[in-house]
């Protein structure tokens, strides 16, 4: 859709206050626009870039997450309902790939699945107890990885949780994780 | 056993030929000597610290293993038979543990443990696809951790890898991984 530049920065402004998250190649192919018209068209609005969104909202919550410090969380952490879901962004940069072949590194996609469900949980100590994982398709250089962790069921002792990873929208990785967590009793006990 | 000066050198000599990965602290509970003569006798003999003997053990094996660059294995490889099995060693830092709690990050004892399985296939390109893991008991900071990786089955398309992980004589981890590979052929066809 083509819309005069008033209108069309109404629409940019509400389009980021309902996804957070939308790149700026995303929001120039919704408006038949140039990047470069949305780069200023966010200036003008003031709405800062991508990257910048993304580490706000992962600071806003790290306020909700105890188990882990929001530093040491592989990836930012764009939602949580602790205790129930949460999802993280990671960027595939030159660090977490082969040198030869540009190829994400399994343990990448490991250690943002695995930090994101230490971070959903809400208790004080948190540890991973077993993981069964599956890298459904290789993740590239520059390719931004969203990972999604859904609480499947709590014992007491256990949280039992899916994680399914995705490049726009193909699964490159799910996995299963059983942490194992110690309430605040024992841990003052 | 308590040896006399020269005795106890060309002991400690022979212990090291045997074991280079033997520590100063174990030597001096073997030669009932204090941690410094250990030292002391080291440098006698001319035997580099053990961190030294390992990096230069690695290095070695570096050359028969063609999937991936030695800078990017996690950890230290102290042994390799291309195809079969390989071992190696990492060093728990401050960077590979929780701040809240000094135990070993999950992703830390993975990493090792995957890219153990890459360094052992002789393929010029290998992938994880599939990984199933115990972490049997935390691993504290400071404690150095040996892998043992060792080729349960070849198939046309996969590896199958066990691995299992100690600090000292006690099981940390088991890790089973389906590596997928490349051949040459495909490679170049």
């Amino acid at each position: 859709m083509k819309l005069k530049k008033q209108e069309r920065r109404d629409a940019i402004k509400k389009e980021i206050a309902k996804n957070p998250f939308i790149t700026d190649f995303d929001l120039s192919t919704l408006f038949s626009v140039s990047i470069q018209t949305i780069r200023l068209d966010r200036t003008h609005l003031d709405i800062p870039e991508l990257r910048t969104r993304i580490k706000s909202v992962a600071r806003k919550n790290y306020e909700s997450i105890r188990s882990i410090e929001g530093n040491e969380i592989i990836g930012d952490v764009i939602n949580v309902e602790p205790d129930q879901y949460a999802s993280s962004i990671i960027n595939i940069d030159e660090d977490s790939v082969f040198t030869k072949n540009k190829i994400a590194r399994g343990h990448v996609l490991f250690a943002q699945a695995n930090s994101l469900c230490v971070a959903l949980i809400h208790k004080p100590v948190v540890l991973t107890s077993e993981s069964n994982v599956v890298f459904t398709k290789p993740v590239k250089l520059n390719e931004t990885v969203r990972a999604n962790a859904q609480t499947i069921e709590i014992t007491n002792k256990f949280y039992i949780i899916k994680v399914e990873s995705y490049v726009k929208d193909t699964v490159v990785f799910k996995g299963t994780f059983k942490m194992y967590y110690t309430s605040e009793d024992e841990q003052n006990g």
